[in-house]
């Protein structure tokens, strides 16, 4: 019974499923996909227990929304007030448990199922999820592969068909990254969109909560959920609701191509390929300081990230992996003037994609390379040699510092069968035209899928 | 022919004085006080073309707002097209010279005659106005004492009568300590309100350009040429134009008291008395965490300080002082962390500020001293010594931390006949209630002046 969230929304509301046989398929799928190693805490009966109250609910004809009875899997940075939350590392669970975040007690007061806590990378502070305190994720579509990170159980829970629906967290690629490497749909919010609030931090100017989803048409459905303002996080004062998914025509784009945007051959195909499959218009054009923007990304998620984490390190050093625990020493060393310069730049990576031209989204591959074997640390492509963690978000992390909405949406697969993620850039705050755009060219790229 | 702002809109539009009478009378009196040293370019032939290009203008019935032709100062950190831009270090003046910053081309467009730039603490980092390559400034009340700064010579040159009005900026109180040192009145317009553009950084997210005036009334006939959207300020984006000062009620007050808000017996016995005198309804408050949020009020000036210097320092380390090169270099030694760390305690002031219950406005004494004598390193009061630096920023850093609207205006003497002022804080993009409110304490405490 494998769905997306649209199906399983008609199918409840029909009468043809009723919450408790998508849960119990759910649990079956997830027992039989075991080895991929996605979730890290779930309760069957817990699952059973709220399936059967929105049935319930249905029977009265109180559904407390259109998803209510649907199971979502959460991100273990999420704060929920029945499964613990660790942030998958083993300086976790401590004393604030027993809450919510924002956006799943949205989601809970909407009836959805909260189905399990999905592993990631420790702390999302890497975008492999090779480190984790319950082991690596594997990938559905190939577990010789990784499935990237940090929210690599929710890409993997969804590719594999146990949920249509999982939450993630991006702060460099985080949604997006799992999203391309299974072969599923990531959206991340403009920041400030969507509540930060009981998402545990990585880096709080970066961080954007968002979902992972079996089909296009499933984000726009959970937005509204996701979205809006939130007395809890300052970032999301004056936020709108979300609005709706208009029509649009045939949208013009910008591809993103040259130095410091390599990638390799079977990406740039398939991306191309896509592209003209599309019949969007395109323009082609080269981004300058692609260095200077990426340092000024990686001090401000270092800072910020020292800084989150000085007080549980200086507690509890040994509740790190050593690698995180290099990250966050490596951060105290940069300087407030250092800081500073990298949020100025900042401002001109804004500055340059706002003079880039009237367009309606900025188009560039999710990665440049297909899903990494497990254990390789190295990935060439585009005449580079690349740490597979900075493979994963080479392209991702100019949406986080520039706050844009971005999504990651299928585009083929390459040689080997592994899938190619397009990524769709759009204006700050425009995350609902951004949608629009990914529909019409989901639509044309994925019309057989 | 000392007079008001307002007496000289009004002597001009009525024909009782001329634009060439008010800029001969301002130039004889800067020659007569040459010994406060107030001004570091004076051109008394440009000041004169200028002065007979307004009268011209009201001879045609052209003139081009109340204030065509009112002599007006500008602090030697603003940059202007005419008179050169040094910020009184011998570092500069650098190319950057030509161009007008955004408040003095309003100004100019006004008809106001641009009558000389003002000595000021070097680089604004200092609030003595005893650091300038062009010497200190004296304070007119008395020549053997400081006036404060950094915009001592706006602060002494409307004090002595010279011009009614001058520009000044804000850091730490650099509009509102030489205005209370010399018995004048200082505005801070929240930040945002009022473009920064063209006037040379100390630190951007703490820094407010705005006027220093011989008359509460003054204020309020300069603020529509200094506030507004720029749209070379990104702070000032969406900021409203000034709107019209209304008539309030009797005011409710929070005098703020307590640890870390020590101050002079003479200055709490002047403060006190005013407020009686007043009529308005006062409450007293205490405010926890003082040394926290100085140390944050600190740590983002020096960073942001270095940041912008860093350049300069590195290509001409001589052309700063001995003082301010060693401020810079510290600055250079906070790590990112404690910036950040600075800015999240920035944001709690803030809300414990918002939180001290209704009121009209915060009232401090703008200083806890008066002038203090030339020389004199270091002040007693209220149990502390503290350098005389430190005392000069004592209460107003808490204005330029939480962005609020903050004035100065006199309230009285010192049993020694020096000035005492009171400091009215408002709430963030409020600044014309808090102007209605210190017309009502103004025209109550200085009724008689």
């Amino acid at each position: 019974m494998t769905q997306t969230l649209t199906q399983q929304i008609d199918a409840l509301a029909s009468g043809v499923n009723s919450s408790s046989e998508l849960a119990a398929s759910a649990l079956e799928q997830a027992a039989r996909h075991a080895e991929i190693n996605a979730f890290v805490a779930l309760d069957p009966d817990h699952v059973m227990r709220q399936a059967a109250a929105a049935d319930e609910r249905r029977r009265r004809g109180r559904a407390m929304s259109p998803i209510d009875g649907v199971p979502i899997a959460i991100k273990d940075n999420y704060l929920t007030e029945d499964y613990p939350t660790t942030a998958c590392s083993g300086a976790l669970p401590l004393e604030r448990q027993g809450q919510d975040a924002t956006i799943v007690a949205n989601l809970r007061k909407a009836g959805a199922v909260i189905f399990a806590k999905t592993n990631m990378h420790e702390w999302a502070y890497g975008a492999t999820n090779s480190t984790s305190s319950f082991g690596a994720t594997r990938n559905p579509c190939n577990p010789g592969r990784i499935t990237g990170g940090s929210s690599g159980g929710s890409g993997a829970a969804v590719a594999a068909g146990i949920v249509a629906a999982a939450l993630g967290s991006d702060t460099g690629g985080s949604i997006r990254i799992p999203s391309s490497a299974c072969g599923v749909y990531g959206f991340k919010p403009s920041y400030g969109r969507a509540s930060r609030h009981g998402v545990l931090p990585l880096s709080w100017s970066l961080d954007a909560p968002g979902p992972i989803t079996a089909a296009l048409d499933d984000i726009i459905h959970l937005m509204p959920f996701i979205c809006g303002d939130d007395r809890n996080d300052p970032a999301t004062f004056h936020s709108p609701a979300f609005g709706q998914i208009g029509l649009v025509d045939r949208p013009r784009l910008i591809n993103l191509v040259g130095e410091g945007l390599e990638r390799s051959d079977d990406v740039d195909a398939g991306v191309l390929s896509a592209l003209r499959r599309s019949g969007a218009d395109v323009a082609h054009r080269g981004l300058d300081r692609m260095s200077a923007y990426f340092a000024a990304w990686e001090a401000i998620l270092h800072c910020e990230a020292s800084s989150y984490h000085a007080e549980l390190l200086a507690r509890n050093p040994s509740g790190f992996t050593a690698l995180t625990r290099a990250h966050l020493e490596a951060g105290t060393r940069i300087s407030g003037v250092e800081l500073l310069k990298a949020q100025r730049i900042r401002g001109q990576l804004t500055r340059q994609l706002n003079g880039l031209g009237d367009r309606d989204a900025l188009v560039l591959p999710t990665l440049p390379v297909v899903a990494p074997r497990i254990g390789d640390d190295w990935q060439s492509f585009g005449g580079r040699q690349v740490t597979t963690q900075d493979s994963m978000t080479w392209f991702c992390w100019l949406g986080n510092l520039a706050g844009l909405p971005c999504i990651s949406i299928p585009c083929g697969r390459s040689p080997e069968g592994l899938p190619i993620g397009m990524m769709l850039m759009g204006r700050h705050g425009q995350d609902e035209h951004l949608l629009a755009v990914a529909r019409w060219m989901d639509r044309r790229i994925n019309a057989d899928a």
